[in-house]
This record gives structure tokens, C-alpha cells and sequence, in this order.
């Protein structure tokens, strides 16, 4: 960067008012540059984040903010929004340990509006912020930027019907950049296929009127603004809006998403309306980096990656993750079961079903950013005979704990649930890690809940879980296994029987989960010190081993050992098996205490919560004094 | 009954094959009477059940059954469906003690599919049903029956995307009667009403072409079959059907859901194609018995009642419902502060919220059957700088937990969640209980959680969680208060701090919410056999008192008490601050055991359940053995 540069001038968006549409548009660059540069070094978000560099630069150049308010969909597009709003000098800590979030942040900054990073909610929060401006008599902006999958939410879905009902004034800003995290689904993106197929990009400048024609009787948001627009709107412009004017929001014609000085003319315009309305802007994930226009799907989500070629800089793991012996056994189990089912809700690669997906198309479903159809469609295939794994991640099984306790459970419907990236997941942070799911899971009568330690005992958790009737749902984290040689052939698991991986007397720590391999080191450690401490590889959250938790008590102390909330959580689960076998054990119980857990590298998270080896040890000896 | 009837001829659907439409339409008039009968002596949901009469027997004497699936949306309106399957006989057991339920069941009968309850979800587990269905190679028919109001629900939203796209074969019959259960909400309906607005009903012999115009070029469905169909299709007809049509839905004209000949020749023609088709039925809440027609809504779900009037049966309550104080309370709030918002989804009357959205109607938001929007939206409020009160049941609370954990706590905003109907509901039975709640709100960080014991208690929650800055929940029983004199002015609680209510030094039970009042029971049964036990009313499920708990322990046992789920729940909450405290206390942790709770009177569920007076007493005792 020898020569000066825009960006780094910007302040805040105030200062973007002065700037030319040219000089917009060199900002743009130096912005995608900027993004480069450090997702080059950090990873990140790279695609979605590019392909929104112009519609945030234009956006932000007309609005007074923090005032007007920007609510970004799933927030990992909002890295250009990070740069224009003072994370200039912080953005190379994007993603990083104390760094910046790769999401939006309120308590990062006053721009942010709130913690994102689960699809589909802005048009909610939306709604929430113009109905208070309505109650308050101001007049703030409030718009949402939304990609197209995220449309497919029914959260989103809700909102549109509410806002369009209430005609409550604010601008969607639909980021139609024609690809989910993996590939289009759902009728909704055939729909906007259909529109971008039969509509031209017009010229801004040339065909306002044109553009912001609008879909029928009920778009009567139009009607406040005196610019050049016609009185009267067409009947009906088909096909490309007839879902959102049905609701009774207007709507835009598809605008081309990378024209800074066509995207400012009709932003500026929808901005005066005093309804809902949608403007459709077609990007491209990866604008302006040619390696990631070549790959979208791989620069999603990516690690460090050299900026010449994009070729990803971390050498291969020594390990295959939790993700891939997943997504290869369960295709093993499909070649023996044609009854086996895998459903996933936009999360094929990052579950693992790619194989799966290939050798069974037929028996494969990706039902898009739709969790709550994934768990309910899951309930109606097992309702038909069929062995339905739903895989999702932890994180966001959260949206569908309704579905999981009423359509599946009280069912006793035989589905399993794959919770991938449960636990601890690093750099995405606190909307991402999985710290749930063994409370939402284990207080679910009729729910099994399997805990694998590492990925061979993965293989024989799936297997398991696919051998018992009734619902049953199994945990593993992200990233790479602890390295134990895959098993040749799967095994049937005892249900509720725990495994013993270490003998000892002083005391038992009763691990869950990957937390096998930290009581491990903790008691490694401990042996150094002339301790003598039991490890158990609980393997079930659900039932428990009672007694493996009665042996354990007969040691010096229990500790139970969990990566999840302590709230509800497993190790209350052996609180409980202490409390009805009337032990007087000293017992203690390690995982997520209450709060929110930041972004960083899950070894510097483990330290910091007293999870790993050292902090494991320490508890036992303070429990033994 | 003196004239041999129909209905009792009628064994399964396979006997309505040799009926003429005549004898059909006496059929339908004598299962109105039938539920009439029985509803005036049980209650249920009279409304609802008694408009989609004409509607299943039209269905179900086309059907082979149970081999071709109908999924039945919410399942109160399945009465009729329970008649022609096998529970003529039972059918006066309804919503009863061992009776038959009030919605469809499985464990019922395999003419039900699932177990109904929560709305929206029957579209998705009918594409379930019809993947399965696909993967097997066989022809059974798949119908969903479903409201108007349900379509509002993103889950169904989710499936409809998800069905359109793949073509799914299925029939979507949409009930529309014009009314959730209380008021209409959202653009969808809106659209609805246009819709009927625009449209004649159409004689069906004369009009079938026509009523089976589909809605533009996606519409392939309908090439399959050779009746005397037009082979184009017009491009467009608005505007009734453009959503559906926008998703790859073909969709009928609205035709009249009370005429059952037409009814049945759309239905047989509809059931014959081969891809997602959605019938528009137009039905009247209550048809056939007039006071249900009057007032459909106090008809929605009543009590007994007199046949001849339609008066409730039931005299007025000693003390007023729980939902009645809050209603009163928060009214009270409101008018002190500006900044309180209520927000319910669809269940203005059943949260008690009346008279607040008539004296505040600009602060009263109802978004229809869609708890995440409900959510979501008060997240936006709060950043907005409002004080927003989610009511909602706990159960269908169960909707929207991660936007609780995402959107609300993460960021701390100020979300008062009202859960109502918490812990047991009585007739409505598993679907309806609120069993989950406290661990749920109790695993989120930032989440404070109280349970007040009574009404007045209830008042003081309420002004305590509206003080509180960031999220709280209060869960509070369905059903009359315990008669507690309501305070002139609401309190202010100290965060975290229980109240003992009764001194006793024997043992110590700490009850959370309704079960004081068990909890006190108990104490008087053993105070006669000499024993001195002390009740504490805990008031906040988070954070717990730990110096009443440590109080607690220095007696000669601890027995925790709620209303609520053991697994994860308050009492192991207990457990863990006595784990903390080195406590060699003996403890017992009473609550729901790990199963579903059947339906039936609150009482005799507690006495089931080993909850009241006399179980709680029992369990002390044993623990002091």
C-alpha cells in the first residue's frame, strides 16, 4: 500500500457523503484488497464478504449512522461495513483471540446492530427496530441486508408476512448472490432464478421507473416520495416478484450489485418509502479476487490461503476431522441400510455428506436454511419406515428444539440427530459454538444423547444410534480427530455403558466427549505427582452409566468433565445419580460456566475455561485438599 | 339418539365407500351432533372441529386408510376424523383422564399419523411422508390438513419451499375459516381474504376446469391425469394463488368446505396428481351449531356448556386465572411506562393480553402463530430502546429458543419472555404441557428466571423482570391463582433471593413456582406426625439462593420441588450449589420424571407424579428413613 489511499481517511460513514461514485468505487476496491490481505492471514468469510463490498459502500454512503440502522443477515458479508465503521486499524484481528469478530458485534462497536451469525433473523430484528422508531416518533433508516438463502428461514419468512401486514417502512436489501453455502434449494431460489432470468439489469439512470415498478393493488408503500415516478403502478410485472407483493412489499427489479453509482440512485429512492420494500441486487460471491469468483464454495468459509493462487496455506491435518470419518461412515451404514436417509439444512460440505450425496442422491435431502423442515421432514420419513439422520450443527439445532421434542420424540420416531461442531468451534465465536445441546438434548424423554471421545468411537456412536429404535442424538466437535485408528467394522455400543480409560483411586474423572482426551492429559499430569486418577469415557450423556458413576464416587472426588454449559448439563445429570445412590462423594463439575464464550483457538479457550489438561488437574487437586 | 344413525354403521373410513353424497351430508350433520354431545360435557375445541366436518368425510370416503396418510395441522379439528376411525365408542372420554386425546395420536390409533399440538408442522412431515413414500416405490396418497393461521408459521413456509422445489407429491388441503384463534394476522392472511374476495365459489361439476386453473407455467402437476382438464393453463389468475404458484404449488379457486359432492369430485381429482397441489377450502368456524357460529372464538376451546344455549357450564372461578393477573399487572406497567411493548403470537386472549391491546393498542403487537418472529422482533424493540413482554405458552416458547439464546440474551437485550401455561395444563396433555422451560431459560447466560408462586407473587415478578436490565423469564401455571390477595403496588424482588414460608429445621423443601403450595401441603401432613419441615419459596429458578440452599442443607434433608422436568432442571440446579458447597446434605430432586405427561386433571397428575401434598410428604419421609 505505497500509494495513499481512501480508505484510509474513513472514519466513520459520514465521511463517505463526499466521495464521487468513482471515488466510491476505488474505495470498493481498496476495500476488497484490504479484505484479501487479511483474510490471507486470518481466513474468513471471503466470498459473501466481497460480493457485498458495493452494496455496503453505497448504502452506507447515503445513511447518518449509527442513527440508521443496518441489520446484517448472518453478518459474515460485513466485513466492508467493519472497515467504513473504525475497524480500519483492528480488522487484521479479524477472527482472532481478542481480535474482531467475523460477525457483527454491538459490543465491538455502536454500527453494529447485533450479534450475528444465525440466518435468517434480521428481517425480525428489523421489524422490531421500525416498530420502535414508529412508537418513538423518530425518523432513523432501518434496512437489512439479506442473502437469498437466508430467505428460505421460515424466521424470515415470518417477518415478511408481519411487515407486510403492518407496512411498516423499511428497506430489505436482498443479496441475491444465486448460491447458498453449498448449492440452491428450494422453490424460493428457483423463483428468483426465474426473476433474474426473464429480467435485464436496467440502467438505473434510465429505467428508475422501470426499476421500481411495482408488483400490484398493494404496494402502496410507493406513494410518498415526489421524484419522477409514475402515479400509477403496473398491474402486475411477472414473474418476478409476485411472492414478496403478494405480502404487500414492493419491489425492485434485479440491480446489478457490483454498479455503486446504480445501486446509491435506487437506494436512495427506496429509502424515502414509507413501507416495506425489497430491492433485489444480483452480485457475485468472490467480486474482485479471481480465485474466489473460481471457487465460491471453498473461499465461504476458508482458512489462510496464499493471495497469488488462493491455494489454502495450512498444510494437510495429520487427522481426518470429526466431520469427514462422519460423513464416511454414514455412507458406509447407507451402503448396508437403503433405509438410511441424511437430511441437512444447507450444511452438506461443512457436515460432511458430499460422499453421501454423490453415491445416494436419492436418499439425500438438503432442505436449505430450514432447520425446523429438516427435524419435522425428518419425523415424517421415519413416520414411512425410513432411518432419517438429520446432520446439522449444534449451533444451529437450536432453531428447531420444538420439532426435535414434539414431532420426533414424543413420537418416539427413529431419527438421529448428527450434531457436528458441538462444543467448541474457535474462531467463529460465541454465535457458533455448540454449548447447548447436551441440556436441550438430555431433558427430551426417550432421547439417547452419545458423546463420542474421538472419531473411532464416532463410528461406533452412528452405527448405534442408527441400530436403536427411537430417537437418539449424538455429539462431535469440529476440526480434526484425536488420530485413533478408524475401526474396520462399526460396533454396537451398550446403551448407558461407559468405558474405562484409565484406572485410578484418588479420584475419577468422569469426561464427556472430547474432554476424554483432556482428563487424559490432566491425569497424566497428575500421575507425575504421585495421584493416582481414574479416567471414564462417559460415552452417553443419556442414560448415564449409574454405575460407573457409584464406582467413581468410591474414589477421593468426582469430576465430571464436559464441553457444554454446566447449566443443565451432563455433569448435573451425575449430581443426580450421586444424589439418588445417597453418595457423601465430593463432586465437582467442569464445563462452560455461565457466559458466553469468545472467538479464539479452541486449545486458548480450553485453557482460559480450565478444560485442558492443566486446569483439569488443578480442579482435582484443589477437590483432594 | 333413537333413530338408528349412520355413524354407528360406520367401523373405518373404508365404510363411506358405498355412501351416497346424500347420506355423507347426514353423516357429517350426525357427527356434529355427536360432537356437540360430548364437547357440552367435556369441553375442547368445538369451533374448529365442528367446520372441518364436511371437509373429512369428504376426505377420508376417498381415501384407503390407514394406508394413505392425513396429517392433521394442529389436530383440533380432528374430532370428526376420530369418529370414522374406531372411536365412536370412546369418543365421550375426550380430553379425559385415560380417555382418548384432543388431538391426533399414534399410540391412539394408526389413523393418526403424529402426535399434533404445535401448528404449522404438518406440511413438513407430510413431504417426509411423500420422500418416503417416493424411496419406497409405493402409492399411498399423502394429504395435510391445515388452517389459515398455521400457514403463518415458517415451518410451514420451510416446507412449502422445500415441496415445491422437489415436486413432492401431495395435497395441501388449507382450511381457510377466516379467523386464527383470535384475530387474523400477517400479509398471508390478507392475501387469503383477497382472494376470497375476488372469487366466487364455483360450482364444482360445472367449474372443475376452472377451479383447477393453476397459477402460471410451474404448474406440471397437473399434466398427469386424463379427466376432461384444459392442456394449457391459463398464464396467470390473480390474484388468489400467486404464493403458491411463485413456490411450484398448483392451487385451486376457493370452493365451499361445507358442500361435500363438491368437496369430494376436487378432491378425487386432486389426489390423482403428481406433484404438491393445494385445494383452497373456505370453511365457518362452529357451522352446524349455532352458538359456536355466534362466537367461534370463545368456541375455539371451551369448557362444558349448555347445549341448548351455549352457555359455559362451569361457574365462575374462587380466584382469578394467573393469565388474568398477568394481563391485569402488565396493563398496570404499561400504563407507567412508555416503553413496555407486549408481543404474543396468536394467543392474545389465552395470554391475557385484552385489555392491554385495548388500552395500548399502538404498544400491541400480535405476529400470528410465529414465536421466532415474536422474538426476534422484541430483540429489535429492545435495541430500539423498548421494554418488550414476549407472552407465549411454554410450550410453543419451545419455537423460539435460539432466538433467545442469539438474538435476545447474547446481547443482553431487555426481553421480558411471559411464559404462561408453564408446568402441567391438564386436558390438552403432552403436547401442551410446560415441562421444559426451566431448563431451557435456566442453560442461557444472562437469562434470570423466576417462578413466582402464586398471583401476587406473579405481580412482583413481573415489575422485577421489567426493572431488571437484560433478559429475564417468569413462568407462571395455567389456570386459577391461589387465591394469595393481590398487592396495591407491585414489588421489587432482590435478584437471586428466596423466601422461607414456612421454619422447620427436619428437612427443608425448596419448591419453585405452583409447588409451594404442594410443598406447604406436605409440611402440614407431617407437621401432624410430629415432624417440622421447613418451605422455602425459592422464587428465582436463576440465580438461586445459595444461602438458603446452604440454610437448607443444615437440616436433615433437602427436597427440591418444581413443576417441571428433573433432567437439567431447577433441583439439579440445587445439586450443584451443594456440590460447591461441599454440602454432605442428603438431597432429593422431585419434578417430572423422564417421560411424557399424559392428559387429565392438574390434581390428579400431581398425585400421578408423586407431587402433591401427599407424594411430597411420602418422599421426605423416606428420606429421612
Amino acid at each position: 500500500m505505497d500509494t495513499p489511499r481512501i480508505l484510509d481517511v474513513i472514519a466513520s460513514p459520514a465521511d463517505l457523503k463526499v466521495l464521487t461514485n468513482d471515488e466510491l468505487a476505488i474505495l470498493a476496491h481498496e476495500i476488497r484488497q484490504e479484505i484479501v490481505a487479511t483474510t490471507s492471514v486470518t481466513g474468513g468469510h471471503v466470498a459473501s464478504s466481497l460480493g457485498a463490498v458495493d452494496i455496503i459502500v453505497a448504502l452506507e454512503s447515503l445513511l447518518t449512522m449509527p442513527k440508521d440502522r443496518v441489520v446484517f443477515d448472518v453478518g459474515h458479508q460485513s466485513y466492508a461495513h467493519k472497515l467504513l465503521t473504525g475497524r480500519r486499524d483492528t480488522f487484521k484481528s479479524l477472527r482472532t483471540y481478542g481480535g474482531i469478530s467475523g460477525f457483527t458485534k454491538p459490543t465491538e462497536s455502536p454500527f453494529d446492530v447485533h450479534f450475528s451469525g444465525h440466518a435468517s433473523d434480521s428481517l425480525s430484528i428489523a421489524t422490531g427496530l421500525a416498530k420502535a422508531r414508529q412508537l418513538k416518533g423518530t425518523d432513523e433508516k432501518v434496512v437489512a441486508l439479506i442473502g437469498d438463502a437466508s430467505l428460505a428461514g421460515g424466521m424470515a419468512f415470518e417477518a415478511l408476512n408481519y411487515m407486510g401486514n403492518e407496512q411498516l417502512p423499511l428497506v430489505i436489501i436482498l443479496n441475491d448472490n444465486e448460491m447458498s453455502i453449498s448449492r440452491n434449494v428450494g422453490a424460493l431460489m428457483k423463483h428468483l432464478g426465474n426473476i433474474r432470468a426473464n429480467n435485464h439489469y436496467r440502467e438505473a439512470r434510465e429505467g428508475l421507473q422501470e426499476a421500481m415498478e411495482t408488483c400490484g393493488p398493494v404496494a402502496r408503500g410507493l406513494l410518498s416520495f415526489g421524484r419522477n415516478m409514475k402515479e400509477s403502478f403496473k398491474q402486475m410485472v411477472i414473474p418476478h416478484s409476485m411472492i414478496f407483493e403478494a405480502l404487500g412489499i414492493v419491489c425492485t427489479h434485479p440491480v446489478d450489485g457490483h454498479n455503486i453509482a446504480e445501486l446509491r440512485d435506487i437506494l436512495s429512492l427506496v429509502l424515502e418509502m414509507d413501507g416495506p420494500a425489497l430491492v433485489h441486487v444480483v452480485t457475485r460471491k468472490g467480486e474482485g479476487y479471481e480465485p474466489a469468483r473460481r471457487d465460491p464454495e471453498r473461499f465461504h468459509g476458508t482458512g489462510p490461503y496464499d493471495i497469488a493462487t488462493g491455494a489454502a496455506r495450512k498444510g494437510r491435518a495429520a487427522h481426518p476431522t470429526y466431520t469427514e470419518v462422519f460423513g464416511a461412515a454414514l455412507a458406509d451404514e447407507a451402503a448396508h441400510d437403503e433405509n438410511v436417509v441424511a437430511i441437512t439444512a444447507a450444511m452438506t460440505g461443512g457436515t460432511g455428506l458430499k460422499t453421501f450425496a454423490r453415491e445416494f442422491p436419492a436418499r439425500f435431502v438438503d432442505v436449505g436454511i430450514a432447520e425446523e423442515q429438516a427435524v419435522g421432514m425428518a419425523a415424517g420419513l421415519a413416520f414411512g419406515g425410513k432411518k432419517p439422520v438429520v446432520a446439522l450443527y449444534s449451533t444451529f439445532m437450536q432453531r428447531a428444539v420444538d420439532q426435535m421434542i414434539i414431532d420426533v420424540s414424543l413420537a418416539e420416531a427413529n431419527v438421529v440427530f448428527a450434531l457436528d461442531r458441538a462444543g467448541l468451534v474457535g474462531d467463529d465465536g460465541p454465535t457458533h459454538h455448540g454449548t447447548f445441546d447436551m441440556v436441550y438434548t438430555r431433558m427430551v424423554p426417550h432421547m439417547r444423547v452419545l458423546a463420542p471421545s474421538d472419531e473411532a468411537e464416532l463410528v461406533h456412536a452412528l452405527h448405534t444410534a442408527l441400530a436403536l429404535p427411537g430417537p437418539v442424538a449424538l455429539r462431535y466437535p469440529r476440526g480434526e480427530g484425536a488420530g485413533a485408528p478408524l475401526p474396520e467394522r462399526p460396533e454396537m455400543l451398550v446403551e448407558g455403558r461407559a468405558r474405562v480409560v484409565r484406572e485410578g483411586d484418588d479420584a475419577a474423572l468422569l469426561a464427556f466427549g472430547r474432554m476424554v482426551g483432556q482428563a487424559q492429559a490432566a491425569a497424566e499430569l497428575l500421575a507425575a505427582e504421585g495421584m493416582s486418577v481414574r479416567v471414564v469415557d462417559m460415552r452417553w450423556v443419556k442414560p448415564l452409566d449409574e454405575e460407573a458413576i457409584a464406582a467413581a464416587a468410591a474414589t477421593g472426588a468426582v469430576v465430571t468433565v464436559e464441553e457444554g454449559v454446566v447449566a443443565g448439563g451432563a455433569g448435573q445429570g451425575v449430581l443426580e445419580v450421586l444424589a439418588r445412590q445417597r453418595s457423601q462423594a465430593r463432586a465437582i463439575t467442569l464445563g462452560i460456566p455461565d457466559a458466553f464464550v469468545t472467538q479464539g483457538p479452541v486449545s486458548q479457550l480450553f485453557a482460559d475455561l480450565g478444560l485442558d489438561g492443566e486446569g483439569i488437574a488443578a480442579t482435582v487437586r484443589s477437590a483432594l485438599a
